[in-house]
């Protein structure tokens, strides 16, 4: 026995959501039918807008479904002197949260990894080496993750802002606020010695 | 900063499914606009569809889009004696897996639950009492869950079946197999005991 067409398909259709299986796909499925009708018709419609509506900023790379992001279409910041690369639109958020950075982004939408093909054209080089050419960056802060690609990303870049004369900066790496030394890995605590401050 | 409009209703469509929180559904919209816009949009007709056109059987209460359920409609297991009495259609599914009951099913769609006012009325009992009237059923398997809920319900529905004069039997609760008597709760331990059988 299976569940009706048209509810296999619903099941089918969720397992496309990262972390779904077969098991959460009928739970959500009969969740849905059950008690949100309402709701999965106005997921329903979400889903159909966004897919058909958001693309890439043109200037930083991020999502949105106008030409520039609410960033780049600031007067202010679209234009600032300080532009902050980030693989990400969710570390773009994590930073903007702080409230402490106010200059431009640009979203790489990924990092380097010859392994599965993703080479300098698939991350916006040429896009951002075009906004580097224009003269108005001075400094460009790599926010890449410190992970084995974000690292070698963050230095592909380097190079490049050496090449159009911009100041590249790497935001510090070390222990964490409220983390104990106890237990921190080796390589951040390496880091955090390596980058020490004068007080 | 937030997202833009689109995105953002996404996320909050994203969090009517069961188990999905603001950081799940982040991530879930992204992955789709990243790398599954063809399956997002699948899927946003399959919800549709569902929501639009699945309603429930007319006789034993599944979830369908047809005016009976596959099993109903069967001219053989439709009007079969033995009816089994399931909570809910993924009950009915794992029974089904066992490829053992070849009768019919009533899917309660819930259980009797005063604390939450879910009456008789709510789970089917009037739809259940006008089949049991019509005589073609000679027992009644109740499979609800082993909860206090599923007990109550089981209960109720073996006083209906008195009434019209239908044997109805319980299935049975007692060590699982593959179980290990350790591990197993005093309470499950004690149903084993009390349902003993002859060798």
């Amino acid at each position: 026995m299976k569940f009706s067409p048209l509810i296999s398909e619903l099941i089918a259709g969720l397992k496309c959501l990262p972390g779904v299986g077969q098991k959460s796909a009928q739970r959500m499925a009969f969740h849905l039918l059950e008690r949100n009708r309402e709701g999965a018709l106005s997921l329903s419609q979400s889903l159909f807008n966004a897919m058909e509506h958001v693309k890439h900023c043109a200037k930083c790379r991020t999502f949105t479904e106008s030409q520039l992001c609410d960033i780049c279409a600031d007067p202010i910041r679209g234009e600032h002197a300080t532009m902050c690369v980030v693989e990400s639109p969710q570390d773009m958020l994590a930073i903007e949260q702080t409230a402490e950075f106010k200059g431009r982004y640009f979203v790489l939408m990924g990092h380097l990894s010859p392994i599965d093909g993703i080479g300098p054209a698939d991350i916006g080089m040429p896009e951002l080496a075009n906004e580097l050419k224009k003269g108005a960056v001075e400094e460009v802060i790599l926010a890449t993750n410190p992970t084995v690609e974000g690292e070698a990303t963050a230095h592909y870049i380097a190079e490049l802002c050496k090449e159009h004369n911009v100041i590249a900066s790497r935001i510090a790496h070390g222990v964490p606020f409220g983390g104990e030394l106890e237990y921190i890995d080796g390589n951040t605590l390496t880091h955090a010695f390596a980058g020490r401050k004068a007080l």
